[in-house]
């Protein structure tokens, strides 16, 4: 087995790139801004450019493969499909381009899957057959691991779990559908929950500086220090998001059975109630058979450049 | 390979079993009560004396193991674990005095699982690596299959469909939690779904039988064969248990991607709009990458003995 893997983690802004060990450590890693380019191809050149020019001047050569981690990465068809943050559109050929420049095995998938796989190979799940990864960023992804092999489905696509519906009547969710869990537990979904707690009447004498803030200033992390000094509207907006939460890993433990469930990402560190709200419903509206049995963990990798890990580790267990 | 399996499909009335070939012909099948015995093992006696009596009369003696379906049937422990329906409570081994009395490899699972199996080995999923089945019955059970393989997760208790959150807020479910998907769709929650719709103000001046009779008396065949004759609140009954339905196979396509649903069971084949309905909802809550693409199709075996078919299956593929 080679030494060496290349773990790209291909952003809207930026794209991570690195030279990991069989075994995680990170020899080096670099960006580059993923925008800005003529063209697809152009930006995988630009990209493979420097990654050529590492590797050649600390003569590198023992390399098994590049793992790439990207929004809407398919695994099966090793293309970036309608990535919606993306400057290039449409069906991008990635794992074919970087084959080209390369010459070394090339596997893609998306970014939640490759945080799942980091997990599996890297991080706290080494053990595990069956875990659920969930990455609280911008939005809600998922990984999925079932017999020690992620969860693709037929199209390559599964494990979407941040677009099972909440509420069939509920927020509009930038993939076009109603009511998705990541409108309701991420970073815009918290914002919107902000919105929500002042809308009831139950809430009309609460005084909190959310009031008279703009939707656009607001962010999760000043509604989590305003948790942490007991502002009532930061506190029930970490509530209502814990419990939106801690329903669905409840749903996920009556679906998969799993070890645990592992939560990486900004969301996933809030002040309390939120850790101690998702626990309470997700034993609540558990199964006999899980009550007292629910895992929820810390991403092991939480300190690390899990992208560019995970998209290394795909290579490893792809 | 031996010629012949032994398949024993365990409900609360009535134990089915049936000797079953490896191609799915089915040479004989019989039944008996499952209760009013003094205690498990002389229920397992009775059952084993019966099976017994026919092979040795008939001299098979070709037999590769016994596969059993029961409700709450652990796949992992070969128990049957709390089923709320059978006289004997608790853990019952079913799998280990089924072992001593024939002296044959036994494969238990639970019944929606057995059904899944069937439709993989004898049905219409023979080709299918990636399938979810659906048993629309007294509850709602289901059966997933994954890369070819039966979910069974961590304890060999995944694949509970039936019990993920529709309403946090709703129906208590006979599960001790609140708001399961098969307290809507199901005979039991189809039953209660009229009720909701007798409640909504807008179906006030509705006119049908369905609005003086006692629950106790309103059965999803009733409600079916009124919807087929027009009758509103039978109707708008239909449209909201489809629509329930197909929200959560919309789910399902976004968390598994299979490449289809089966539905089986009584409701399965309700009057339009049901159909109608599910259709609708599961294409309107999917994914752009699912659109067009989902399939809900029936079950190959529904014209046949699928708890005992799907028991046999089990020694086939389990």
């Amino acid at each position: 087995m080679a030494t060496y893997i290349i773990g790209i983690d291909i952003g809207g802004t930026s794209t991570k790139w690195g030279i990991v060990s069989q075994t995680g450590e990170l020899l080096y890693k670099s960006f580059l801004e993923t925008s800005g380019y003529k063209n697809f191809k152009s930006y995988v050149s630009a990209v493979s450019e420097q990654i050529k020019k590492y590797i050649t001047e600390n003569k590198i050569t023992d390399i098994s493969g590049i793992g790439i981690g990207a929004p809407n990465g398919n695994y099966h068809t090793g293309n970036i499909e309608y990535a919606a943050n993306l400057d290039q559109k449409g069906i991008l050929p990635v794992s074919k381009l970087f084959e080209e420049e390369f010459n070394l095995p090339v596997k893609l998938t998306n970014d939640a899957n490759a945080a799942a796989i980091g997990e599996k190979v890297f991080g706290n799940a080494k053990q595990m057959q069956n875990f659920v990864l969930l990455t609280l960023g911008t939005g809600l992804g998922s990984g999925i691991f079932v017999e020690g092999k992620l969860l693709y489905g037929k199209t390559g696509m599964a494990g979407e779990l941040g677009h099972i519906t909440v509420n069939p009547d509920g927020r509009q969710c930038s993939c076009g559908k109603i009511g998705c869990l990541e409108e309701y537990v991420s970073a815009k979904g918290i914002v919107q929950n902000v919105n929500y707690i002042l809308t009831l009447p139950e809430n009309e004498n609460l005084k909190s500086p959310l009031k008279d803030m703009k939707q656009e200033n607001i962010t999760p992390k000043l509604i989590s220090e305003l948790a942490g000094k007991n502002d009532p509207v930061a506190y029930k907006t970490l509530e209502y998001t814990g419990k939106i939460l801690g329903i669905a890993i409840a749903d996920i433990y009556s679906i998969f059975s799993p070890e645990a469930v592992f939560l990486a990402g900004g969301i996933s560190k809030a002040e309390q109630p939120f850790m101690k709200n998702v626990k309470k419903y997700a034993e609540k509206y558990s199964l006999k058979i899980h009550k007292n049995n629910i895992k929820i963990l810390k991403s092991g990798l939480e300190n690390s450049p899990v992208g560019i890990l995970g998209a290394a580790a795909l290579i490893i267990n792809g």
